[in-house]
């Protein structure tokens, strides 16, 4: 048997044929559309599936599940997208027209935070776990928990907003209208923003920063500008890590002491700086965390999956 | 049947027999001696069992269950405390120790702010959830959490630190050593210190307060002085209660965002200021919390069953 896991982005619909071992075996993506009538939307989802079915030299009956990861608030239970940000969305009972498309019995949908969780959790950086968070930085900070084997989204479907939790009151101002969220200071937008402030800094002091060289280069700022000018020695820019490392430690020792999880893993565009990243943040997370030294280490990890967390942790959702 | 809740503190063990109807029908108190050998105090605690049965007329064939609410980091699968702050117990077996005194086969024990939080759950503020909170203010800010019925502590037993969420990064030290948690902002003590501060900030300016006349009235200044004062009409106590509720509001939409439970119930001394505590906090948290409009509101409750919740709570452990 097989399993298809439905990436539904804003821009893209990714959809890949995975095996039962866990490996995506092909994938194809197509536009989402987002300004079409949900319906178009889910015809192009089961067009996807049947392409992926088809191209596999498969017949329906061989795909065991399809699920579905959705940015924005998903009822699991019912199978219905409540609320999406960015897509037509309303109390969409998404599992039951695909399924009207594409006659799977097994079709869930969860939140795509929550599914990119999930995957790390049964197959990536958390496998072998029942506890663990997945945080992800990118323009936002996005959180998914997993307690005992179980995605937990409260009672709204709307919780594990793990971004959004205030780490400096009166602070930043953040996307969703509070200030000081932890977004605010520990997302991809975050840092550009923190770079950005810092070569401005040192423009008006006249203090020479390789950051406006590597920014020049990439034709931009970016999370990236930062990490790339420190490892080539720029003091300015490891001033801009530290502060950034100290804010994201700050959330993940919160996270430590909300959950201990077994394992934390960070995922999203700057988790690519790997050791980089992690490194100054493991001492002040040792240091800072409640109980430390009684109690077993939350380990924080990079993500393993990739892109590919939300397709694989869609297809194994309820496992 | 019966059941009995041991409510064991760093002073007392408090210990109740409980119908199955949830109500305390007789309760005993006797000193805890925390500086002695752990035997001796389970000794104790088994002659309070004892006591409670023989005193109802019951033998011991009656009791269906017995749970023990403690302080510290309580493994509720091996019956065994890991550690407590205030108490002798390391690593310590305390449910089959207590099964060799007092021979019920269901004995359990849980960290006891989550007990209490069960409690609460079963047969309090939160009854008929499945998804809870309880925040406790007192001494610090303690933190229980209920998922899909059942407490959440995490793989270490030691999450659910609510109170060590930093929601001011390089704010006031906090006695775990970090600075700006919320149990630095909203526990009575801290409650206490803004009060003392603001006592002193009207001296030096020459600005009369009834916060001098609360505090002498009752010999000293405490988290009440500045509720008492500002229902008297003072001015500068209202602005005491305002500072506090901003940030006992910041740490609770934080809980919202992460959790979405159905409510959150407020337990702790401060909470006995009911209303006055619970409306200056209403507004802040459905403006501040995320994707307010579109999910059902959590509600924002005071506890209602005080010093007997983690009684009530331990008794039901497991139910």
């Amino acid at each position: 048997m097989y399993r298809i896991g439905i990436d539904l982005g804003g821009t893209n619909i990714a959809a890949g044929l995975v095996s039962e071992d866990m490996k995506i075996l092909a994938k194809v993506s197509v536009p989402t559309g987002a300004s079409r009538a949900p319906e178009c939307i889910v015809d192009d989802m089961a067009a996807a599936c049947r392409r992926l079915v088809s191209e596999a030299g498969l017949n329906i009956g061989d795909i065991a599940a399809v699920g579905i990861a959705s940015p924005g608030i998903a009822n699991h239970d019912d199978g219905v997208i409540e609320y999406a940000n960015n897509l037509p969305f309303r109390r969409f009972p998404i599992a039951s027209m695909l399924r009207e498309r594409f006659p799977v019995d097994n079709i869930r949908v969860e939140n795509d935070a929550n599914a990119a969780a999930w995957g790390e959790a049964v197959s990536g950086a958390a496998k072998g776990t029942s506890n663990s968070v997945m945080i992800t930085l990118g323009t936002g900070v996005g959180g998914g928990i997993i307690i005992d084997g179980k995605v937990m989204s409260g009672f709204n479907y709307a919780g594990g907003e793990l971004g959004h939790i205030v780490i400096r009151a009166g602070g930043r101002k953040c996307s969703c209208g509070r200030c000081g969220c932890w977004e605010a200071y520990s997302s991809a937008t975050a840092l550009t923003a923190m770079t950005e402030e810092k070569i401005e800094e040192c423009r008006a002091a006249g203090r020479p920063t390789k950051m406006t060289e590597f920014a020049a280069k990439r034709g931009k700022v970016s999370a990236r500008t930062a990490y790339e000018a420190m490892r080539a020695g720029d003091e300015a820019a490891a001033e801009v890590v530290d502060v950034y490392s100290q804010y994201l430690a700050c959330g993940l020792t919160n996270i430590v002491n909300i959950f201990q999880p077994e394992v934390i893993s960070i995922g999203g565009g700057i988790s690519n700086e790997k050791d980089a990243l992690l490194e100054p943040l493991l001492p002040i997370i040792r240091k800072e965390q409640y109980g430390g030294g009684i109690v077993k280490e939350t380990r924080i990890r990079i993500a393993e999956l990739g892109n590919d967390a939300g397709i694989i942790g869609a297809a194994f959702l309820g496992l």
